[in-house]
């Protein structure tokens, strides 16, 4: 019987073809959702085509968090276009308030499973790798075909198997891991392929580490980025799925395009430079770089351990005189188990501005947009020319660590700096 | 010796001038404020005329909390003129994460106090009347010059007089009886008068309230909106002030243009119905009124007590479903508090959006703007045609009671259907 890598095996049972490296399948697709932006243009499609309804309402799904709460005229009507067509078709959605940013909210309300094959209308659809999904991002136009069909297809991607080897140390999180993997491979490092996420080091990688590392598989080019599921993957999705699921893994001996260990040990926080997410360096290069705005948040790194990493860095202290720092839990749940822990209060505290889930400035979409020559450091994924406002502004990427860190001092600053090694090992310990 | 009205008082004590009714007086401004719209305007005049360094750094001040956080590359370039040109002077100025509406954080922190004659960039300035002091809203223009000069010139307001008489009962809070006045006057009653708000009925009414009630003066045309100091206002400006004071009084046997008597034993609660804050029914004729958003927050009802009235309502209830229910603190004091006594744990139990402190969708600004169509019940302070987004969307005014207990029902809601009067009372007993 052939081998399969997890991708091939996900493809494969989800697929009448044989799932072999550059076939095109049809796939039964499990989940499929937009989010407020690629909403519309999604509903235009799937009437356009003549499509009536959508082929299973607990299956097909509308998330507002981009411009929501709508921040003009123009989101307003998107939003009210998105609403009301999940009204009529009785498909899943929730309003503002209930939500959070879609590659948060629909893995924790456990929409995104092991074995899934979800299409999402946003590139951060690879988010769902972390539970061992295939889980892939597409344009509105094919989303639409998927919700009138419940099918797609797909051409099945090599697998580049990423070994994370070696003994993570406390401040080195997901971000740093996905980061030092873009540095190495590059944008284009891993383009129509799927990353299989492996290795000792990520036993011990909590899930919202492992929700950032496959986020970003999609910034090196790939399909896909997945984790093969653990004790930590069953464990999590078990406590949360909205339907039954079964794992898939990946067979021993199955064939990859290519092989890439990176030794954890002695990594170092890592930081992506403008314009790039693969122009990465080690905290220590960035520490001249003074930054007038700190962001953490977005589908990279507004999760539980997210905040509760900054909440640790932020905790007594003050957030340097006259840089904003802007903290978006990524969901209602992260907000309100952020609160409940007392993390809200940390932030405000320490004068950083909390904000309600949205994705806010990630994209340039609102909360937080740079005026010319601003620097920000950002938790988010992309630091492209003019992503978060400004075209003559500057983006910075790291941790959540890395980001709190700056924030106090006002230029990008090592962790380490501001906490003892042991205090770091205390954070650690908080598992989520 | 002339009998003087309040602000006949307030202008001849900072003033050469015999502040006799219409003549115009040059005045010594005690603060001097604009916001992140208003400044930019205000710092190219404050250059054009040749000005060099602000009257006094400790008494020029400007907020950043319209488009803030920075809602979209303009607003950033607004807010970054303004920083820098702050910093440039050494002037008053507060980050996001540190600061909230203008209105709301300057008395908070005792920035404009009892006797003072305050000018602010922007309409609502009259709030500042609930402590006694002249504050009222000018263009950036004339802004520029008082930073410039710290003096300007006023045309001494005739002084109607509005006698609050009666009862208030629990249900019936600070919006209701401007609303009240309003409906009565309509909103050129009291064009470029002064009001000066008086009557038993006001003995009780928290300050909080009395911030409401002076907010909306300008909504009928009132040039400021006066109360009488009393033990309350002593108490509150002493407590925060950043500098001394004295509060000033109005003579006995002054001349009144004109005296409004309002008897608020049985009033009901008051809704503006589109599209004029003068359009003021009780809320028993808004009843068959469905509504899409509830928004409570803003310079009028984004204070600490609004947020206990609508926590009150909201909790242990959920915000009916598919309705947004957004609630804006209106200061980093007021969110942090409302943190603490647990009312934003109510709020997002309930389905809530809770954001940091801003102007938001008041004013069609950001974080919750209407569509095409849509109807929301806002707290906030006007209702014109498009103010919250699409100009064919409709807005209602009310209280936070009212404006809770809609977001309960999904259409326009008297408290008193939610909470029974006893449990009203609990609430007007926890005063702030």
């Amino acid at each position: 019987m052939k081998k399969r890598t997890l991708a091939e095996a996900l493809i494969a049972s989800h697929s009448p073809d044989p799932a072999d490296v550059g076939a095109i399948c049809s796939v039964k697709v499990d989940f499929a959702f937009t989010n407020d932006i690629t909403g519309a243009p999604a509903i235009n499609a799937f009437r356009d085509m003549g499509a009536e309804k959508v082929f299973d309402r607990e299956r097909c799904a509308i998330l507002p968090d981009h411009f929501t709460p709508n921040k003009d005229i123009a989101a307003a009507e998107q939003a009210k276009t998105a609403r009301l067509f999940a009204q009529d078709q009785g498909m899943l959605y929730w309003e503002v308030g209930r939500v959070g940013v879609e590659h948060a909210f629909l893995p924790e309300k456990g929409y995104i499973l092991p074995g899934d094959l979800v299409f999402g209308a946003d590139s951060h659809t690879c988010t769902g790798g972390a539970l061992g999904a295939f889980s892939t991002g597409v344009g509105s136009t094919d989303l639409a075909a998927v919700w009138a069909l419940g099918e797609s297809w797909l051409m099945v991607p090599p697998t580049v198997r990423v070994l994370f080897s070696g003994r993570r140390r406390p401040w080195i999180t997901g971000k740093d891991l996905i980061l030092a993997l873009l540095g190495r491979l590059g944008t284009q490092g891993a383009r129509y392929k799927a990353f299989q996420f492996e290795g000792g080091a990520l036993a011990d990688l909590p899930m919202d580490d492992r929700f950032t590392v496959a986020n970003m598989a999609v910034e090196g080019g790939a399909k896909a980025g997945l984790f093969v599921p653990d004790e930590k993957t069953l464990a999590y999705a078990g406590a949360r799925a909205a339907r039954p699921f079964t794992a898939l893994f990946p067979d021993e001996g199955a064939f990859y395009a290519e092989t890439v260990e990176i030794d954890v040990t002695s990594l170092e926080p890592q930081v992506a430079f403008p314009h790039s997410p693969a122009n990465v360096r080690s905290v220590g290069e960035a520490s001249g770089v003074d930054v007038d705005q700190v962001f953490i948040g977005s589908c990279t790194n507004g999760r539980l351990r997210d905040m509760a990493l900054a909440a640790r860095l932020l905790r007594g202290r003050q957030v340097r005189d006259g840089l904003r720092c802007i903290i978006i839990p990524a969901s209602y749940e992260v907000w309100s188990e952020s609160l409940r822990r007392g993390y809200l209060t940390t932030f405000a505290e320490a004068g950083a501005v909390v904000c309600t889930p949205t994705c806010g400035p990630c994209l340039g979409g609102h909360m937080g947009i740079l005026a010319s020559g601003e620097r920000c450091l950002a938790t988010s994924n992309r630091n492209f020319v003019g992503r978060m406002g400004h075209p003559g502004s500057e983006l910075y990427l790291a941790s959540p660590l890395v980001a709190a860190a700056t924030a106090l001092t006002g230029h990008i600053t090592d962790p380490r700096e501001i906490l003892s090694e042991e205090e770091l090992k205390e954070v650690e310990g908080d598992e989520h």
